[in-house]
């Protein structure tokens, strides 16, 4: 994996908001075309350091949310490289997540989870949650968020 | 198709809202099963008439919004068959399309756009809309809409 972004770090969480790209297509139809291999026309795929604390190997697209979509809710893919996972973290507001590639697991408090291909996934508010992939290929999901949302909060 | 179900015709809208069945789970974590065939355990398919006015050959799975889920958003997977066709219509929300299964096209007002595999479309407010299957196999997706959202006007 490339290190060449070690400046942009970003926020150690699952819900990592992007910079918004505020491209002035507000309230204006979009077509975002798939390209395969999980990217998409257009979307940046934001890449982060490998084992950082707390989270590693992951990367997010944000499909709906960063260009004045007048939806009150943000959908984002991310993809989390064998040996990868998401912050452990927790926060008032939920998490939708579906696969889409690969497999993973998905810890809920103390227990962990097996998630495979579209199994949806509600995380309530509240709960301490991970995603982690200790498989040997990607594991990929949508993951929607209301676009009003507090903070997560580490577990330490 | 069956014809099963003729008595339980519901408003003729790509958007149409079932019955809550309002299970004791609110607030805590779900976990929806795929069990294949973009069918999903404990969530029911909806089915509705062929050829009703307006619309055709379409089914509806809601993932997300009928238990209690704390989101302001639903999340729901369509299916038109070969030669069906949601309504022609239009209202303040938006919709947030993925498309998950074979291919279709969407009617923005006066022009029709192909969509593919994860093809990812953002339908404006008031835009005129219409999903069509013109195809030979199922055309599946995903469309995320806000939970509060206002009815569908049918386009005369």
């Amino acid at each position: 994996m490339k290190q060449k972004n070690d400046k942009k770090i970003t926020p150690l969480s699952c819900d990592w908001k992007s910079p918004s790209s505020k491209r002035e297509v507000k309230n204006k139809n979009i077509i975002i075309r798939y390209r395969g291999n999980f990217k998409w026309r257009g979307v940046k795929e934001d890449k982060y350091k490998n084992k950082e604390d707390g989270w590693s190997s992951i990367t997010r697209s944000v499909l709906i949310g960063n260009n004045g979509e007048d939806t009150r809710f943000h959908v984002r893919y991310f993809e989390i490289q064998p040996g990868g996972y998401s912050s452990y973290e927790w926060h008032k507001h939920t998490h939708v997540v579906i696969c889409l590639r690969g497999k993973g697991l998905v810890r809920l408090d103390k227990k962990r989870y097996p998630i495979n291909y579209l199994d949806t996934i509600y995380i309530a508010p509240n709960i301490k949650h991970q995603l982690i992939n200790p498989y040997n290929e990607p594991f990929g999901f949508l993951c929607i968020v209301n676009s009003k949302r507090d903070m997560p909060k580490p577990v330490k």
